[in-house]
């Protein structure tokens, strides 16, 4: 099963997915399995972080544009490689695991596309496999 | 086949869980397949490295620690947002291999659990799919 | 199904892997599933970034120069923590998507292996799972 996530995102920041994909967990019918979550941009991410406090992600945002300035040594005519690093840094996909119909994720965790380089259309795919 | 190992962690620092894991993999009886180790935490995170020089990971410590500081920006009430953003960079899930019923990892890997908030109770998921 | 990729790579830098996969995929003849990349190696990494730009890559290993300089500090007798450290940044593994018989890509998405301790001879297992 496939399936997709449309999001349009603000200038950057953390955009919390955790009811999709639990959604599309749930509809699958599956019981048993892993879910791989996959961001199909270059100036995106996916990741897991604290669900509860929304400081915890404006936290990371600082964070992410204090390790990836805009440098002028890049080279990159668009003008957006700190995107490009902190979508290196964050990673492009997830995998979940599926236990008794649900997913397996901890008290405080919540899904999260990592938006850089908005605000844009983007897309999340999601692909379950039994077993 | 899920399976559960429990840590208990010290304030900071990479704990080897390579054998852990192998020994599942093994107990399963899986010859061919895929293997997801899952963090349900998000001031930790799963990372391989070097498992020979114990000062590897020394260094990898500090350079998390250089990484990510405390900074007086931060607004997290509790105070630990360096931590939540050492397990953005680290990552919470391993995509593992299993050939000829075993793991297939390189000479020098090892498979670590990173502790950026300890000392506490930590669990890793041990996912394998047959394939 | 389990293949493996060799590489002989430069100094430091990211090998575009993209077309190899591909191939892989589409010898398989597997139509929908999932494909784990999987690098055996400490001082390397892969990742997924823009394929059309080469500043982009020349960039990212500028930035990740700046993030991870050689350090006094580090205690590990080969020199080469700088190295250890982007590897943990920069992640082992990368679970991509099978969809119609070809990898599920985004426009702009090539697939890296980052070199940060060469050069060297290297390899990269690729395993596909139906489903």
């Amino acid at each position: 099963m496939l399936s997709k996530i449309e999001l349009s995102t603000p200038e950057e920041g953390f955009i919390k997915i955790t009811r999709e994909i639990m959604n599309i967990v749930e509809e699958s019918g599956v019981k048993e399995g892993i879910c791989t979550v996959f961001c199909p941009h270059t100036t995106a991410g996916l990741t897991i972080n604290e669900n509860a406090d929304p400081d915890v992600v404006r936290d990371l945002t600082l964070a992410m544009n204090t390790l990836s300035p805009d440098r002028k040594e890049y080279r990159h005519a668009e003008g957006n490689s700190s995107a490009h690093v902190k979508a290196l840094l964050t990673g492009s996909s997830l995998q979940l695991i599926i236990s008794h119909g649900k997913l397996l994720l901890g008290t405080w965790q919540g899904i999260y596309f990592a938006e850089y380089d908005g605000p844009r259309s983007r897309n999340v795919f999601v692909k379950i496999i039994e077993g």
